[in-house]
């Protein structure tokens, strides 16, 4: 079974650790979002791809979701000392090294999706991670700070400033001109289920549909597409996704995630149990919807969710 | 006082610490050479410049004479982990943030010589550090290696293999296109002394008189001229200048040295006391000469040879 898979960071590289427990015999596909990919000095990080990287690789640091095991910060301490900043991202010494491969390959020429494949034959994922674009695609996002207008990255909003102001508008700057990565549109195309993890809908999954020709090779598949609600009970799992939902208008709420996606996308829906009172409202805007435990609290029960997202899909198919 | 001081990295570094207890109030600029730069995943590292930072700012390995102090290899051994070397460059991670800052301000622009400003502003030297030029400089060394004939870069052929194999020719490589750094000939030009630490008279020093203009400036500048032998006794004191010096067919002694850099551009010359036997040859070529203890044990041993060769300019200009 060829399984194409959305994913932002930490729910989605969670989520695929679940997805491979409970299948693994399957081809899996990982599209991940390049738009919260920042340079800091003078490296690119590439944050979501990184975090499924060292999640599904073994090196991730568990109890913090993101960065490396057995972390030290040396080269960020020394910068500091130069006056270079920023301070508020946590780079560590063993996280610059996979930044400084990165950086030297595309300085030589390869393009990121080359680079992920050069740096994920040392992690061994057990997926084959594909950015959405080789182009360079920055998500932003319009605040107002002591009332002046401004436009930030999104891990300024994010880490920083930890999306403590209203997010006013969240831009995903280049999507527009990018391209999918060489075998995104191949895999969608060829893919058997498309699943949509409780990533944030709008910075990660949102950013890849974001793309173009990703959304329309997806609805045109002419297979099911079942998403995980990354909200339960009125408020993100983890995360702050509400605050970038109520920047494009979207009640933080599982079914008006699942109508936002909509129906000519999604096929299939899992909501929590504490949401089950929503799945009549979502099965009638033409989405079948089932409410399970969605909460990702080790991989045996993540394990059960992708059973159950397979599960939907082939009820789907049926 | 104005003292110029043309210094390689561990040696040149070592004679400093000493010249500035010696001459505190002096006025010191140190033209440094950049011949030894190498770019290392994709970093531009300046091993000379970093040491003589490292040494007059407090930073540097004593045992060793390069690199950091408490020093981790957390970066370098990822990078291993990765495939990615080269492994016998000893690059730590405390190091690793100079080089990112500095290949992020050349990156943004700045010349190396500004670059340089930069990174003193930390580590406050007590000298005025320039490069000896912001062009690209890079010694390569020809060597035979198995029967082939190989040109590699000076760092491979010193750190690498050591000097185990011949040299047959050093070449700066870019120096005869490479313009002096800002401010270099106008620190000749304003100096009261000029001193050649008992740096490698081919590598370091000499690399430095390869720019077009340095050379001439100091011998046109018109004030004493004065080095220190880094030969003792028919050996270098410590690295492997014997090597570099049969490339350009000079004899590892004291004297050889002296004739070398010739009484054209050397107004004098200690030589450590077991060569007092050479000084009547020494100044018989035109050279002044002194024997006195050349060994740099400690920062007040290496003070007294700073006072011996200021004393020793003296003489010359009385």
């Amino acid at each position: 079974m060829r399984i194409v898979v959305l994913a932002g960071g930490i729910g989605g590289a969670r989520f695929l650790r679940g997805l491979l427990q409970a299948a693994p015999e399957a081809d899996v596909t990982v599209i991940g979002n390049t738009g919260d990919d920042i340079h800091l000095f003078g490296l690119k990080v590439c944050p979501d791809l990184d975090t499924v990287m060292y999640t599904l690789g073994g090196g991730i640091n568990e109890e913090q979701g993101w960065g490396r095991t057995d972390e030290t910060f040396q080269v960020k301490s020394e910068l500091a000392a130069y006056g270079v900043g920023p301070e508020w991202f946590g780079l560590g010494d063993r996280d610059f090294a996979t930044h400084i491969v990165r950086t030297q390959m595309i300085a030589a020429g390869y393009p990121l999706s080359a680079v992920t494949e050069a740096l994920c034959a040392r992690w061994n994922p057990g997926v084959r991670l594909l950015p959405m674009t080789d182009d360079r695609v920055e998500t932003h996002v319009a605040v107002e700070i002591d009332g002046e207008k401004k436009v930030i990255h999104f891990q300024e909003y994010w880490v920083k400033l930890r999306a403590s102001v209203p997010a006013e508008a969240v831009v995903p700057v280049g999507a527009d001109q990018a391209k999918p990565a060489p075998g995104v549109l191949e895999a969608i195309a060829s893919a058997d289920v498309i699943l949509f993890p409780p990533s944030n809908p709008v910075v990660s999954v949102g950013t890849i549909l974001a793309v173009p020709g990703i959304r329309e090779a997806i609805a045109d598949a002419g297979v099911p597409v079942v998403g995980l609600s990354p909200i339960i009970g009125d408020a993100p799992v983890r995360g702050m996704a509400d605050k970038v939902l109520a920047a494009v208008g979207v009640e933080a709420t599982a079914a008006a995630v699942a109508s936002h996606y909509g129906s000519g996308l999604l096929d299939g829906w899992l909501v929590d149990t504490v949401d089950a009172g929503t799945v009549g409202e979502i099965e009638a805007a033409g989405i079948r919807c089932r409410a399970v435990p969605l909460l990702m609290t080790d991989t045996d029960t993540t394990a059960e969710m992708a059973r159950q997202a397979l599960a939907l899909a082939e009820e789907v198919r049926a």
